[in-house]
């Protein structure tokens, strides 16, 4: 049942459902805890044929917990990788998959503070990172595994390792936040130092790529967005983007980046491909420039010429989502700004392997979410 | 004619003049103005073979100009790239090589303040690089390519574009700041943020690693070197290194320097190598670390996964020497640590051949200098 | 003559000149360099009566210096600081006042790059302070004092020291950025790292705190504005303000701040009052938060209690201007935002002692200026 | 009984104890968790004299927590304020004091990790702030007021609100680490980001300023130490201080740090006497520079000029305390440094009245212990 999901028109068929394009409001369920609840669940192996539905029990929270009846959850490239067994390293089965997704609270252990039954509420990405620095420790609590994820019907965790959200985001919206939209956060924000006016350029039009264009555009900063698509780099530039480049017409992207900018160079790579793209990145960027490294897609390995690193006094920066803190900081942003993240399509939670296939497809521009 | 140089004991022999272990007081030259003067260039071509003396004629400094009475210069890994021709891009001939040295002010420009006949000075790498953000134009003003060098007896250059060296180093110790020591300086302390009580691993013992050992021991960090030599590791030691890694022997160092640190990985990877050896570097570095990327022994092109430096949110820096700003904030550090850099040899400054194949040999620890 | 003044509308009678509420277009002068200029002085000893018009010489420029045609100029508070006498230390006379201004090159030294005649620059106000840390030289070299400022028909300077203006901004806004609004942004963003979605007091309404909430407003903070005027409120709101508190009806708004914040306290406080307010900047700010210092308005001695600065780790940050490379980020940043500064009025520059009397007053909202 | 505890040469008469200069070595205690314990608590009202010796029942420690059986507590200038009332708020009573301490762990909850008996740990200062921003609930969470201190023989804690403490400091050593010494460390290193070769100021000779002069020392700064007393300067001096100034005939020692450092001002100040010294050190401080307020000692409120900090753009920024991760770091450094806190006399618990008019009577320095 969907329940609060605004759906962008055109409408969408997901799977049998006729979603029509109206702007369904959030609304205040009910929700009760249920001693009984359904998990999708890899099991007896990877790959994408191996999600199976399970029932599960659900005991009541303890002291400092809370139950959530989830709501909407959203896929993440990990997760495919995840899913079928090329994560590395592997996870033990069975493991419910997803870690982006936001729920209703239904049950507050008894020494729990600030949260409430019927708050709605995100799970942080990283469970155990609130602040500070990484560490091992920290970054490894992270939901779809090692610990179970989000796609169930129903769990139950730390009342700290939960974030409210904002009333004026839909149920697929908050879903999108954990993962994805704090890492494009954290790329360009807390800890690429973005200062408005500077130019990002952003590598293509998937989740965390869109969530890098919004946030610089909000922000005040030029974008340049690369894709192999010039439908993808319209709708990239009627979300604001500067510039388009279609790097299949344009291989040498770098090159036309450095133009754009009057041959100074962009302030800030937004690097989604790996090492596959990182010499175009190189060329592309100032001296004294930032490349964040968010993204997996194009595989690791790869030769890469690191003297222009050197030379040119670059810095190639891993980010690894964020912490609680900095996903609070976001959080008010989005609100003072009202952006709103970009959910290409909602399909019904038991409908997992269609979504997963359609995000492996690449015809999404933003977002792919799960409404339960 | 050597003057004002220590020589470290034991005593060396310095292509024929056999220098004994003494410490060689630095004295106030009385040197002047020379309308002639000779100078050691690359022309003809690239190749160790086409170094030649010249004769060059000097008129008097303008208004905001000095001009310097070379007393000693040393050798970086570059200069040897620039002569042999393999510094990309290649630079225009003819080239006077070399960026790292130290005169003494025979003349000042009218309108010069603050500069007095009899200063000791080292010229800045960067010559129009005083603070603040890298651009294309302040990077591009390096001594030795594609500016004129200080392989010569006398320079004129903009006052701006010097600083005074302390009293405490004698003349072969200052000619190692420019560019080396504040290499490794930025790396770490600029940059790099070091904070005492880190973990710094520092690869090999060439002139910058060597003064980062130096320096993060000053600081109070804990620091592990590799080398593929145990005599070398051994000086190391007396340097204050806590910890050294014979990499021939471990050539897995990366997990060797995780298990020095209990299992949370080195802080701040001193990375001098280039690609070659970035994957250990990756295995060796904590999450949220920085692996600072100084130099280019190795060649830059190699196969390096990315994954890692994305999933444990790892800084790949790299550090192309330094501002004005910083070098006198290095040099008031190295004051008050009465920090000394280590010269392994002197040479007189017409030896410059043997010098440079001393240094490719790989036999030295620290700094090979040049005497006028 | 105005030239290239956007005037807002309602139209404004400039003594004299009835200026309609038309947008006049910045047209390319065809200025010459003038050998005779006329200046305004403070001469004789100080007081807003001892402003006199003088003419002055000009020579051509020197090698690395260009001559401007001043086209317009702005008031700041402290030049009626330092026209009475008030300013400390004492300025020695003849002075030529002000610091803000924009002007076209109209000649060019022999060895200047990047400009052109015809260029519209604006003069730096610190004209030594490019980047880096600020030292006792760099900050002393301010334009209206001890440097002859900006109130005449001509000045010549070092190329070095003027920055290129957008041509999205007229004569009188143009005038406004390098000591105005340059303190605004470096308050926020380049000391205040102010991050969108964070909550920003400012006080009053006056040149700086106009131009800060322009700047937060367009970074996507929250802003607070203080004022003892329901009518500039409510021009505060009309320019983005979230909330206008009255200082004469709730002469605690500190606590009226917390209020405003859910009782988190403000982000950021750009004080302008000086000791005479910073009491209640110390209740509304949150802990960990800022408090930018920049103006002078309420005198400086006053009754302060450290203790919440101690006991709530409160951050007081003086911001005088700042540097070049801050103004060349910030062009940027308002040439994205498509920001305009607001000018209350403009007024003709040999009208000055009537447009530093509107400005004591105390009637304006925004800048004041002076065409040419 | 004291355990554990190094006494300076020469011998201290603690209470009718004498104790002679050699180092008691730390020894592993074998406590057990006692079911009653002995407390020193302020009740029936504020003052000296109302400290009472109390007992109290101790339960198991609950699944997150450890019970520690103290070994040494130390005092902070804040524990005078707090028992004579004149802390700001006042704290309800009764109230165990003091907020500095090691001790044994004797008992762990069934689900703490990382922690055994036999630890030796330092309870955090803020119980609750672990990393990041500061907030109102984290600031709160403060030992010695409101939540009870360590001036008792036992207590039970959150597990995650200990440190363990380095084998190479003695008991009463370390019990001066998290508030005195962690205070310090965070003005010069965490928040005011010391380089080395910098100049410190540091007022006193107090527990604060203490290890301010040692921490500076250590990282390499210059250190100017301001005392009334001459004795103390030459104590200061032992410790590696510069240069003392004594403020009593040098009332404008403001000036005289000017000179000290060529006119260049110093580079940071640690401010412990709050308003009645900021003007002085105001004079001292470089333009840019940082005045680090983190005592309390000459009451709050007092007439100051900001001005000054505008003009020169100084940063005045409020120390209190600091985070569990700036804990771990700084232990890392002493650890590295071997530095070892200044104990000037260690009193045993039970005469904490007599230690607490030692501190008052201001004859110490560095840090007053009580031993268990």
């Amino acid at each position: 049942m969907l329940s609060g999901i605004r759906v962008e028109p055109p409408a969408f068929v997901t799977h049998g459902v006729i979603v029509t394009g109206v702007t369904l409001c959030v609304r205040a369920r009910t929700a009760k805890l249920a001693r009984m609840y359904r998990a999708m669940v890899i099991e007896g192996g990877f790959g994408l044929d191996r999600l199976a539905i399970v029932e599960r029990n659900e005991a009541d929270p303890k002291a400092f917990e809370v139950t959530l009846s989830m709501r909407a959850v959203s896929l993440n490239y990990r997760d495919v990788l995840m899913i079928r067994g090329q994560y590395n390293p592997r996870q033990p089965l069975p493991l419910v998959p997803l870690s982006d997704g936001v729920g209703e609270v239904v049950a507050v252990g008894e020494r729990v503070t600030g949260l409430a039954k019927g708050d709605r509420v995100c799970p942080l990405f990283c469970q155990r990172y609130f602040a500070g620095e990484p560490t091992k420790e920290k970054i490894a609590s992270t939901l779809g595994g090692p610990l179970d994820g989000v796609l169930r019907e129903q769990m139950t965790l730390s009342a700290e390792s939960v974030v409210k959200v904002p009333a004026g985001l839909d149920d697929a919206q908050a879903a999108t936040l954990p993962c994805a939209a704090l890492t494009a956060w954290n790329a360009l924000v807390e800890q690429g130092g973005l200062v408005p006016g500077q130019t990002v350029l952003v590598q293509g039009t998937g989740g965390v790529s869109t969530f890098a264009l919004q946030i610089a555009k909000a922000m005040g900063a030029r974008v340049i967005v690369t894709s192999s698509s010039e439908a993808k780099l319209e709708r990239a530039r009627a979300l604001g983007a500067d510039h388009g480049i279609d790097y299949k017409k344009t291989p040498q992207w770098g090159k036309e980046a450095l133009k754009l900018t009057d041959d100074r160079g962009v302030d800030l790579v937004v690097e989604v491909g790996g090492a596959g793209t990182l010499g175009e990145s190189l060329k592309a960027v100032r001296p004294g420039g930032t490349i964040a490294v968010i993204g997996m897609l194009a595989g690791g390995a790869s030769e890469v010429n690191v003297i222009p690193i050197l030379m040119r006094n670059i810095r190639v920066q891993g980010v690894f989502v964020g912490h609680k803190e900095a996903m609070v900081r976001m959080l008010r942003a989005f609100d003072s700004w009202s952006l709103k993240p970009v959910v290409d399509r909602v399909f019904p939670w038991t409908e997992a392997r269609a979504a997963l296939d359609h995000m492996v497809a690449g015809a999404h521009l933003g977002k792919v979410a799960l409404g339960f």
